[in-house]
């Protein structure tokens, strides 16, 4: 998969040994990120970006990686969150295949990679991980952790596990806990991939033995719970696929756009992404519960989150698989927490996934709580 | 499949050769079927159900099969559907596997099954293979056809190809057509069920070469889409498996309780369903479309449902299958065409499948229903 990691891509190097919370620990791990704009000199004006389960850390072009990245609208120079006055970190996450360390990378001790060998991921790790990052680019506070779908879940335990760890968040379209309905998702997801005979346990090549039938589903699977019903009534309504697009020696074959829409997004996806990797991220969703250390209360493992001052936090009307309940519930703890609060419930169609595609309406959201956010915080003022 | 098919079971001989919309005819078919009650001596008081797309026609128990049904408390005496008033009829669609002719039945010319032999299969068919029964049964007009989910289809379909055919009709969780979000559901199902290499082109048997995983998968997808995540977050939150009855040796196997109930659910239905006639109903319901004569006009259609008297529309607000807009819009279709329409919005958590289950409020809406529906025809009554 290395021919997928972008070239702006930088390493840390995590701690070794680096502990894990389910047990065992990650020798020589590492973690790829990218950065844009520059640290002040009082290493005040830094923003983390923890992202989904699949992106990379390309969040947006830069001087070492001109192409666009996957959030370019979001960020750059006079973009909503705006190079010119932040220090921005795109983090790739813990257990990932597009840089960081993950069941795909070569264990140290072998030589090969850990495939099914990789010690259980948990949300935790990930924070763990972006926390060793932040500490190890010279910065005692950030200015702002947004964390996106699977982000910001990272970005609340983050929060909880190092408190005051930044003074700003804007969590978008996340969750404080995995509830059934995405755990029955991603579930059949996994299945999928691990019924697939070339999955072979985890024993698996990028090549011919490739578990593509597999990842090919967990993928479609995935798009239909990313996006909306009422999106893809406007923009796919029953058209049917021309006669030369369609293969009708195929039974059951492709016959509407919304079927080839599908297939396409999924042929983009395999190959790209490795499937052990996608396993481990798909269950440390599931195992994620900020409640988990107080009998499942979600507020209380929210009101643990100290010293964070502003928050946005972002919901969309349409989604299915982070629903918006689980966004006003993280507004709603993090308000009794004591950090001014605000809920932003978005109308775009475009169900989970509109924050990679509803510029009109997260761009002027994120770029109005940034530049409400003091450069220093509300303490360091007085001094 | 034999064995699935309930003991109960009558059979009416469709006309031979009988039409297919899409071309082709099939050969000494035949639908099975069940009836309660007693049509009485003016053939005035029949009650049509037509199912969704997996129910057999053993919807209540009865003198012939005493064991329960799968509406076991919406039809009997002194039920909603109260047989001591109404001679009621339920169809197993043709093209299903539980009686009537489908892909899984021998085909005469040969005597082998047809697999995908079986002519393509459209919901107009399966309407008029009900309104050849109803007319077999001596039936000039129904009092009430009742359709759930696929058989709101039907029903929509026998309603606007034979003008007139009843007096009365109860859609729920039923649908004008198709949307993408639902195709794309059923695509993925079919694909699951096609990927699978025991399906084998359709060449399978019930035994050893049966393609389990790929129903399997198809059948979880279904639940997950037939339920709701309101529903699970009550039920299962994220409660664990006892330890007994999780497989620690299997890597990213069943955990949570939602994962059980879904692995449980997929299980009875394997090897009780043919999955060449899934793939031939759920490709039908990506097809229906009621506008599909004028232009994609869904209301041009339904007013073309002349002779209908009263209806009762009912959608469920949890429902992402059949999502309740599309309930609103065949409600709004029938009041144009003249039809006096109740549109009733159920705030069932259960989702599509509520009509299943939700006995204290889909009992009551329907029994009212047909407790205000007259014997007679309003136009009989002058007579």
């Amino acid at each position: 998969m290395a021919e997928f990691i972008p070239p702006g891509t930088r390493w840390f190097d995590l701690p070794s040994p680096f502990p894990m919370k389910r047990g065992g620990a990650l020798q020589g791990a590492r973690l790829a990120y990218e950065t844009w704009g520059r640290l002040d000199a009082a290493a005040s004006n830094a923003v983390l970006i923890l992202t989904g389960m699949s992106p990379d850390a390309h969040a947006a072009s830069g001087e070492a990686d001109p192409a666009p990245g996957w959030w370019e609208w979001m960020i750059g120079p006079g973009k909503p969150i705006d190079t010119r006055r932040w220090f921005v970190v795109c983090v790739n996450a813990l257990g990932s295949c597009k840089g960081s360390t993950g069941p795909a990378s070569a264990d140290a001790a072998t030589g090969e990679p850990y495939r099914l060998a990789f010690p259980e991921l948990s949300i935790e790790d990930g924070a763990d991980a972006a926390a060793a990052l932040v500490r190890g680019l010279g910065i005692q506070r950030l200015a702002c952790v947004v964390g996106n779908s699977m982000g910001g879940m990272s970005a609340l335990s983050l929060l909880a596990r190092y408190p005051g760890i930044a003074r700003g968040h804007v969590n978008i379209c996340g969750a404080a806990r995995a509830l059934p309905f995405s755990i029955a998702i991603r579930s059949l997801q996994r299945e999928a991939i691990r019924l697939d005979p070339r999955w072979n346990g985890g024993d698996y090549d990028d090549a011919e033995h490739y578990p593509e039938n597999g990842m090919r589903m967990a993928r479609k699977l995935g798009v239909i719970t990313y996006r909306s019903a009422l999106e893809w009534d406007g923009r796919f309504g029953r058209v049917r696929l021309d006669s030369e697009r369609r293969d009708d020696d195929e039974p059951f074959g492709l016959e509407f756009e919304v079927e080839s829409y599908l297939e396409a997004h999924a042929r983009r996806f395999v190959h790209r992404y490795d499937p052990n990797c996608y396993l481990y991220l798909s269950r440390s969703m599931d195992w994620f519960d900020l409640g988990e250390a107080h009998g499942g209360d979600i507020a209380r493992g929210l009101a643990a989150i100290t010293g964070l001052e502003r928050a946005l936090v972002i919901g969309v009307k349409t989604d299915i698989l982070f629903p918006i309940q689980q966004q006003e519930e993280i507004a709603a703890g993090l308000r009794d927490a004591g950090c001014a609060t605000r809920f932003l419930p978005m109308p775009s169609p475009q169900g989970h996934d509109a924050f990679l595609v509803d510029e009109e309406r997260f761009g002027p959201a994120v770029a109005a709580f940034l530049r409400a956010l003091p450069c220093t915080a509300v303490n360091d003022k007085v001094a």
